[in-house]
């Protein structure tokens, strides 16, 4: 198979070997509904149970506090829709550059009477600070505001955020699917009432997240039905990925201080010889997560320059990789300000454990390589 | 590991040795976003598409009637709710028998303005005809019936009752999550507007199932975001639980004629010897999968006897497996109109492609011991 080198590692990761190791017998021997009260279904409940005790301690939370859910986004929507469920319609904000998981559920509330709120950032992709004390001003019932933006990498100050909108009576849902494994996630040290993690972005398989969840916030379940996480998310427990998810976690954690600073160093390289190359570097100022490089080469296509980048062996991503096929720009670009025709020359590199500062030096030549031969033909068809 | 045989299929199955080879590579060198637009992202996306072809010809549909979804409950609240979330509120009628997973989200339904309609069942649990006239008679918009119960095995006659819905201008959805691998799911033969498959009961993972729907049924998604299967089910989608679940589809309905014949004969052998026993197996007049046996001795408290069976070295289960800790008799009994009493004497008996009649044979002497022996105690209580 031709392996071509990854670097779109905010899209998804590849499942770590211990995380592998551990999901192995649950994929093997070892089976059972974590519900059912015979030897099978309690080892399956242990599993699950050690499982949460390692997600809630990766982010200082309680293991009563976190509902596992099938993944990111299903988090973000039943933190949302399970919130105004039990609520009459008031006002929902989110940034302006949320994932689309969390924007889709705020415009589906519109459609149920909910006055929805978009709240604006700087041109490094910050919230804007005077648009932030706008949307207070509304009092919103909820807030949702990322921690690690997928795109750009940027960091919000979600803490400060946090205690505004205790200050104002509503809750703070934050995003931390991309934080998690890069940064360090407190969910007593932000003080949000509810945090959403995905397993298959720092190593855990596909099939696994959860809501971080504050006991005193009233959530209806999006998917009803047995009963399991204490009513807010039936199902069938899926203990393969729930216990390789734990296990991510766990890895994480312990990884997270010589990651951080080994990727930073990754990171600062390429943005040095991208810079060489002439590239803008987007939210270059802010706080971000050491592993992400969101850039443009002027007058080159993003889509077209990813293109040419697979067939040379590099695997990295324009624009947002997390959707479907999607033509229009990063829509966090445009909220950011840049223009169209700029942000539709964004690339996304973004690192992993893997990642090696000989991968990046190869990946620099080649993207010179190819940025040259498209500015070349644009010559020609001049 | 002490290994009781297991009997309770129905609950979940283990992961099918040919499904788990199929599965491997995607925890392994193989992973990617299957919305990536590289190498990695592309090879995700060819996978997902073969394995929706699969799932797609196992119910004879098309494969772009089939969309992914975590498992069988997040498929029955989608259809409920994604349904209902496009019109307004009218009547929704669900049969008495079915799985919290549908009755959930149906009393959800009713706190937002909807008449929830309980279809009544006959003493054999079968969907009583002259209770179905008179559903049929408040023109319901949204039905939901199962295709074969999970406790008692029953299956109804959905092909008619679709008819029916189709004719009074309704939408017919079937749960056949305990009927896939066991008798033939025919999606255009049935006639339903919408269809919730599972894959760990079939021996595929925990982590995947579908709503197979008709195109002319419009829904909004339950997780809104990315725009993943449709727009219908956003979420990176889980590559190797998604391919498993497609070879499990492959094999079940290879395996099927061979298969039901051999477990209607256990299945047989079982009953005649739990007669034996004075036994009454529910349902016993009716239609029913070839693998569930669900039945009650005479005074004999169901919990406690599979509590004694478990630490015998036998594993089933009482009332629903399905949910979560739950003390209350089996709802589908009651609808039924078995008495209480006799309710909390059910225990379920699930055969899968493991089961032999060598176990059969140990596990109806250790049961006749163990009444025996709870009788005693009983009769040294009074
Ligand atoms: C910021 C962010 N939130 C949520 C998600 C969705 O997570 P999942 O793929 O687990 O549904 C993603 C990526 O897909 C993401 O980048
Ligand atoms: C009839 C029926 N429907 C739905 C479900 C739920 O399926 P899942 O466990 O895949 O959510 C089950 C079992 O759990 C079931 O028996």
């Amino acid at each position: 198979m031709f392996a071509p080198v990854y670097l779109d590692w905010n899209a998804t990761a590849p499942l770590d070997a211990t995380v592998r190791e551990a999901m192995l017998p649950w994929l093997g021997t070892r089976f059972g509904n974590a519900s059912s009260r015979h030897e099978y279904g309690r080892q399956a409940r242990a599993a699950v149970d050690e499982a949460r005790a390692r997600v809630a301690a990766a982010v200082g939370a309680h293991a009563s506090e976190v509902v596992f859910t099938s993944g990111g986004s299903e988090a973000n929507n039943l933190f949302l829709k399970g919130a105004a469920a039990l609520r009459k319609p008031a006002v929902v904000a989110v940034s302006a550059i949320e994932h689309p998981c969390v924007r889709e559920p705020a415009r589906q509330l519109r459609r149920q009477g909910w006055t929805l709120r978009e709240i604006a950032v700087d041109g490094e992709g910050r919230i804007d600070a005077a648009d932030w004390q706008r949307t207070l001003a509304e009092r919103p019932a909820l807030v949702s505001a990322m921690l690690a933006n997928n795109e750009t990498g940027v960091l919000q100050d979600i803490a400060a955020l946090a205690a505004d909108v205790r200050r104002s009576g509503g809750w703070l849902h934050s995003d931390a699917v991309q934080a998690l494994g890069k940064v360090a996630v407190d969910f007593r040290a932000l003080g949000v009432h509810a945090l959403s993690l995905s397993a298959h972005k720092i190593g855990g398989p596909l099939g696994a997240g959860a809501l971080v969840v504050d006991k005193r916030v009233e959530l209806a379940p999006l998917i009803a039905g047995g009963g399991q996480e204490r009513g807010l998310r039936s199902g069938t427990e899926n203990v393969a990925a729930i216990v390789g998810f734990g296990v991510a976690c766990e890895l994480a954690v312990a990884r997270l201080a010589d990651e951080q600073s080994r990727l930073a160093a990754l990171r600062d390289e390429l943005q040095e010889a991208l810079g060489a190359l002439g590239a803008t570097v987007f939210s270059a100022a802010a706080a971000r997560l050491p592993n992400t490089v969101f850039f443009a080469l002027d007058g080159i296509d993003g889509e077209t320059l990813v293109g040419r980048l697979d067939r040379a062996g590099f695997a990295c991503a324009s624009g947002s990789a997390c959707s479907s096929a999607n033509p229009e720009p990063s829509h966090t670009l445009l909220a950011m300000g840049v223009a169209p025709e700029r942000a539709r020359g964004a690339l996304r590199v973004s690192l992993g454990r893997d990642s090696s500062a000989a991968e990046l030096r190869r990946f620099v030549e080649t993207l010179a390589a190819q940025a040259q031969e498209l500015r070349n033909l644009a010559a020609l068809a001049a």
